[in-house]
């Protein structure tokens, strides 16, 4: 590489320094491709009048050549950061390295994109042994000069250096004990200019060089840093992972430091200009006199009401109502802002958007949007999140009650919300005590399809093993119900009826609380805040729909469910699974009697018994949907499901249906499966037992024949489940339609319905074009998908999955959010080719993606008609789709 | 559709009926897509001078042109078949419903692609009340014509008019009960005449119409039935699963019939031009007096020798040779003749290619070529079949000795070949038996890794479940050794030591055969052909390399197994299974220590003990494959594969290991998995534990280096399973190189060597494009890949995946031949995508596909550089790479 030309970076020829201060700016916030977020945002504050600590940007240019050129600097730039030092001077009336009067600068890079990895910050840049001395006597604080010197020392060795700062730290430790002191701020200014020698000598040991004394030196040096940064390993997998494209390299911004520190007229401070956690249309924040921002992280001393300032700086705090007050009207969105008052003067030192809880998003964008500051786009699409809504449908703990204390182990995040109950340990025991009006907590090593009963009787669950969508999860969040998953910290003892982490054992009876936001297990009954669906989300939910593009539905498997989603905003059932259907009370005994069955006729005698069930399903979720479609999926499970494991429950099953328990044990055996979830089951058993498919779909037709009759709009799709080929797809509709047609005949009555299929194996989505043929809809069962696709088995993933997670082998779980690379191309292939035969097929997703925002927004790029998702996600689902809609527009 | 024009099908204007007969023919073998394979072939022997009944063809326009106008003639047709019927008249010296010299004919289908559907033949047209007496006049015998109409009756009723041949069979039944009588031949002429009558009025009651008695409409309705059938669903769906296309109807041929059953000079037979089992070139038949083919069929009398002929019927006996030679000839190939003489003349009625033997095939090829009649590339294309390769390569029953009597079982045909041995249930025992010289077959429900030193030990295997991709079966073709698996047919007790079909029990010690080619159980010693490699087969295969275009390689992990596999042509190893290495002897113990510890530092031991062993096998691989590649597969089962599951075996394992056997248990169940087939294993093993792939790279590298220095040439492929993502294959591969270099430097010397993996999992094909800027050779798993893009789990689709096969919702079983309609689409997808980002990109088969005839073609199609197998299929894929490549060419 010799020539800038041949790496496609032109040489900045233009300008490569753009200074901000006194009241104007080269730049604007307009200019972030080239000056990054951080330095167009400075330069705005900055042309707005607001007083920022003046100093310059270099360009992101400056930083692709760079790195194109063999680490040299483009010419010219020297001399313009050395006219940006000189404007800084100028503008603060100081001195770079000058002894009497120094001017101390920070370094930080910025790229357009908030990106982690690169450069960290240098403060007090341009401090030397001179400096220092200036710095105490300007001060007329020894220990305030020195103890910036050594962090100074400190910093720029780790960061910019890559000296480790635990060789620092060993060095203050060892002092500290020769001093006999245990805080920091018990060491004297002289301790601290001892320490200064350390850390020098330190800093030799480690680099082979002298610490520098020239502040332009030490500029020139943290520069390279900056820009060398963008190209570490880290920074380069994250632009990878994150598909950071088009961007040529990181801006770097050289600043004044002021200080909060000097003395009972300085101070520092944090303001958000309204309420983040209610919304409230207040300003709200923190102040701490004499004292830097780290002291307020660091949280050595507490800090004072932000209304404090009020009486002590009264002038400055004015001066910081107005200051945010603009920025927000200026923004359009609630600021959180970073302040210092030196010496009576207030500075800015950033501005960004503030962080906030549920509620408070809500109000705030319904607010602003009644102030006239934004439209009710902008509101949907840049004021509130989808993990906002998700705040605001589950009860949750009192944000003003700190329960820290009482944490005693940690597991998934599995269902969200928070739930308070009495300890139980089997699902029986939870429905017994539910029935006496008691709340519980179930407590298991992992669930099975037998424990929803106890599971919908809980008011939480809490499972030693299994991933975020292990049987507890998945269930879980299909009800909203709060679930913490996989929690290794505890060791759960079915025969003691207690679980322990080890230091503390709960025992059945016990108060428990579990967060499945955060994953944490509390001891005791925590403070509750109930949802509550207020005037301000209802009208926020109105204007999401405006702007969405793309229809949501609901998983729903019972009446009551689908009532919940219907209000929650839900335009239909995507996924309707009959086999949960077949669990409850003794509708399980009839679906084994059909198991056991050794020939035709007494399976379909055993099936006729469970018909009248799955009519009674269907009528209710058919008035429940009223107006809407339904997707109802045919039977999926493989049939030892439904059949017990254990040698206990097999005898007693035996025993309740009058046959030898050696039967019931033979055909578990014989339905054993090596690979279940690639075994028999889906449209396999559809295919096998044909009858099966019959009195299903008897059910659904017969159902909404009858409520035609009365007069109800109902719109059923039939769905065969796991597909692979065109040929089983052709199998089942064939029956299918026989059997609707037949029904038709007996009633004298028909329905307009549908037949379509899942798309969940890797073959379905590649021969779309011939299944579409058949298919009048195509559904994406992406759970499925993800696993085949991958070739992971979402029960097992957990021994490799988070750590594939966690070393960025994998952006995400791909069982959370769809693997755009791999799966989704099968999503897209499908789709596509479905409708090169079928121009008018409907698709749609009904995997646990369909309630996930970044998946919904590829499901609206990939133009779906619908995703699905269960009740609790409608609305979240709702707000991603009208995002992905704006974003488009955009 | 009111005109030809509209549906793309022209009115035939030409000719519609081609003539043959008396030495003359209309038509000729050129001319298969407008008369089908019968009537060109037809045309041509009569051209060529043969003697054959005089007759016509219908061209395949007529039937596309009725299919396409509502089941109407073209306008010309009924003209040109009653001219067609007229040349017949004349070239017989008869007359069409003649009273006195009545004209039989034929009416036979044919397309220019053989295709079962079709409609069947009807014979003996022509026959009325009238005709029935001249016939009985003409050849003296009532019972001969009155048998001839209601055998027309029957067939027409059945064939034409859909009338069940059962109706016709009671009937039949119920006159020789009257009769007092068993058999047909019983009934006399009188009887056979009220058979007439009785099968009219059924064919009254069946169709609604009396029996046609004018020999023209029995003419038009036939056709019209030959048209109809080419529409039949079954032939529709022949023609799509088979993917024939570019055909536009059947042909119908009409044809004088000759009789063999006309007295003692009349006769019939069947001859091959040489000998079908041995290739031996000399005439080979049989032939019986005065009978009809259907006599020698129905086998109730017993055939003379076609040797008998020349003593009876010297003039056409002579006659037939000359004709039969000439025939060879002019097809250059063996024939398949069948052939009538009616009073001492000889008609031929059919010629076609003969089946043979394995070992007929290859002499008969290598024989043709000599004897200058085809070229070497003919002989391979044309001559000999894949699985006439196979036949040879195992040793096989005695052709002459027939076993039926002794078969009490019947499973799948998992390995090819015969085997005798005694009966012994368990892997323990048959080692035994092995040492003590016994020959056993070993019979198990279904076998596991840890069964394959018994596998091995025995002369074959037995299993009651399990498909033709179990272990059991995959092992044992690995290895050439015979294997019925999944023989639902017989009941394994392992207590008594014995297995039942349910009337005969076998025990312990009992001889039995298998016959790995059928399925066949068969009781006893039967006796055995060994397999002899003769100078045919070594110049035939010589010939098959030279018009072969892709590599083959083989799948093997021993020395043993490379030497064998070197043998039969390999060119290269394609896959060596390390994971084998680890069952073997007191390796099993360093395994389980491995998989035990409880830190990386005792992993580390554990997996230096395993070191030299591994080292030790691919010294013996490499130094047998000198010269040609080697593709090595790092570690691929889950672990728990390598840990006893039994209680009992638990505690054997706990005492040698000196654990308690609680740890054991803990491990089994911290490693047990819902679906182990996509849980933790392949690549995801050497993640988790880097340590086991610089283990297995160092066994790897130290053994080539080691080698090289020997100055022999050693070219290791590194290959990595189960990759998903591009993450995946770039943190092994990163392994692999630094264990590499590490090597080298302690060696001071280095290698060659690549570092690719196995495209296995669907995402893997999907992204392979990013994947092939990382790896140097792609390897398709097509087992593991077929089973995640299908959704079947090979273990277990035994309770479909039959069903699915015989019901033809799929071709093939997607395990033994590549379903290129979804799995295929990932292939040449994989391929392809890889290509674009290395365009030297190596590409490869390891799946058992490998060895399969159209999965070669396939790999051949999507330009794969080799394909590579069990050893004892090499041959086998070799022969298919060359007809692959040949067909291209033609």
């Amino acid at each position: 590489m010799d020539t800038a030309v041949k790496t496609g970076t032109d040489t900045p020829t233009a300008k490569k320094v753009y200074v901000f201060g006194n009241g104007g700016a080269d730049g604007d916030k307009s200019m972030k491709a080239l000056l990054g977020g951080k330095g167009a945002n400075l330069a705005e504050m900055c042309s707005f009048g607001l007083p920022v600590p003046p100093g310059f940007t270099i360009s992101t240019e400056c930083c692709a050549y760079y790195s194109a050129n063999g680490h040299v600097w483009p010419a010219g730039l020297e001399e313009e950061v050395r006219q940006g030092i000189a404007f800084v001077e100028k503008a603060m009336g100081m001195g770079f390295g000058d002894a009497k009067n120094p001017l101390l600068v920070s370094v930080r890079s910025g790229a357009a994109v908030s990106m982690p990895g690169m450069m960290d910050t240098v403060l007090n840049l341009g401090l030397n042994d001179d400096a220092v001395e200036g710095l105490a006597k300007l001060t007329g604080n020894d220990r305030f000069a020195f103890d910036a010197y050594r962090r100074f020392i400190d910093m720029f060795g780790d960061v910019v250096m890559g000296v480790d700062h635990e060789h620092f730290e060993e060095a203050i430790h060892a002092l500290k004990t020769e001093r006999g002191v245990t805080n920091d701020v018990d060491l004297t200014g002289e301790d601290l200019r001892e320490l200064v020698n350390r850390y020098k000598a330190i800093y030799r040991r480690h680099t082979g060089f002298m610490f520098p004394d020239d502040p332009f030196e030490q500029l020139r040096l943290s520069i390279n840093a900056v820009f060398g940064s963008w190209d570490s390993d880290r920074a380069i997998k994250y632009r990878t992972i994150n598909k950071v494209r088009g961007l040529i390299g990181t801006a770097v911004n050289v600043q004044a430091m002021v200080y909060g520190n000097m003395g009972q007229n300085s101070g520092t401070g944090v303001c958000f200009t309204r309420n983040p956690s209610t919304g409230e249309n207040l300003l709200y924040g923190e102040f701490l006199v004499n004292a830097q921002g780290e002291d307020v992280v660091a949280g050595i001393r507490t800090p004072e009401h932000i209304d404090q300032m009020a009486q002590e700086f009264p002038a400055a705090y004015r001066q910081l109502l107005e200051a945010t007050q603009a920025l927000e009207k200026h923004y359009k969105n609630m600021q959180d802002i970073e302040f210092t008052v030196q010496e009576g003067k207030l500075f800015l030192l950033q501005t960004r958007g503030g962080k906030r809880t549920g509620p408070a998003a809500v109000k705030i964008a319904v607010d602003l949007v009644k102030e006239g500051l934004v439209d009710p786009a902008a509101a949907v699409r840049d004021l509130v999140e989808p993990r906002h809504i998700d705040q605001l449908l589950h009860p949750r703990f009192d944000e003003k009650h700190d329960y820290s204390a009482d944490v005693i182990a940690k597991g998934l995040p599995a269902s969200p919300g928070a739930a308070v109950g009495q300890v139980v340990f089997s699902a029986d025991h939870a429905e017994e005590q539910k029935a006496k009006g008691f709340r519980t907590i179930l407590v298991r090593i992992e669930t099975s399809p037998e424990d929803v009963g106890g599971m919908h009787a809980a008011e939480g669950i809490l499972t030693s093993r299994g991933g975020m969508t292990s049987h507890a999860a998945v269930v879980a969040r299909g009800w909203g119900k709060p679930c913490v998953a996989g929690c290794g910290d505890i060791v759960i003892d079915y025969k003691t009826r207690s679980f322990t982490n080890g230091t503390t054992t709960v025992r059945e009876g016990d108060w428990v609380s579990i967060n499945g936001t955060t994953g944490e297990v509390i001891l005791g009954q925590q403070p509750l805040v109930e949802p509550a669906l207020t005037g301000d989300f209802a009208q926020f939910m109105e204007w999401v729909d405006q702007f969405r593009a793309i229809k949501v539905r609901t998983n729903a498997d019972t009446p009551k469910d689908s009532k919940v989603a219907r209000d929650f905003g839900a335009e239909g059932i995507g996924l309707t699974r009959t086999e949960h259907m077949f669990f409850e009370g003794d509708r399980i005994e009839k679906m084994r009697e059909m198991i056991l069955a050794e020939n035709e006729a007494d399976r379909r005698k055993a099936l006729g018994k469970l018909l009248p069930y799955q009519k009674a399903d269907f009528l209710g979720i058919f008035r429940a949907m009223e107006g809407l479609p339904v997707t109802i999926r045919l039977l999926d499970p493989p049939l030892h499901e439904f059949l017990p494991h254990t040698e206990h429950d097999q005898q007693v099953m035996a025993k309740e249906m009058g046959v030898p328990v050696e039967k019931v044990k033979a055909k578990v055996e014989s339905l054993h499966e090596f690979n279940p979830m690639l075994g028999h089951r889906g449209c396999r058993l559809g295919i096998t037992y044909p009858e099966i498919t019959e009195m299903q779909t008897r059910a659904i037709i017969e159902a909404a024949v009858e409520l035609r009759q009365e007069g109800l709009s109902v719109l059923p799709e039939i769905m065969v489940p796991l597909v692979g080929t065109v040929e089983e797809f052709k199998d089942q509709k064939a029956i299918i339609r026989r059997t609707a047609d037949a029904v038709f005949a007996e009633k004298g009555a028909s329905v307009e319905y549908l037949v379509g299929t899942m798309i969940e194996i890797p073959r379905a989505a590649l021969t779309a074009d011939e299944i579409a043929k058949e298919a009048e809809f195509f559904s994406f069962g992406t759970n499925d998908l993800t696993q085949m696709t991958f070739g992971y088995s979402r029960d097992d993933a957990g021994k490799f999955l988070p750590e594939y997670v966690e070393r960025k082998m994998l952006a995400d779980d791909p069982f959370q959010t769809i693997d755009v690379g791999g799966v989704g191309q099968l999503v897209r292939m499908g789709t596509e080719r479905g409708r090169s035969t079928r121009k008018n097929l409907k698709v749609g997703i009904c995997g646990e993606h369909g309630g996930d925002p970044q998946s919904v927004h590829f499901c609206f790029e990939v133009g779906m008609d619908y995703v699905s998702c269960s009740p609790f996600r409608v609305p979240i689902a709702r707000l991603a789709a009208a995002q992905a809609n704006l974003a488009r527009k955009a």
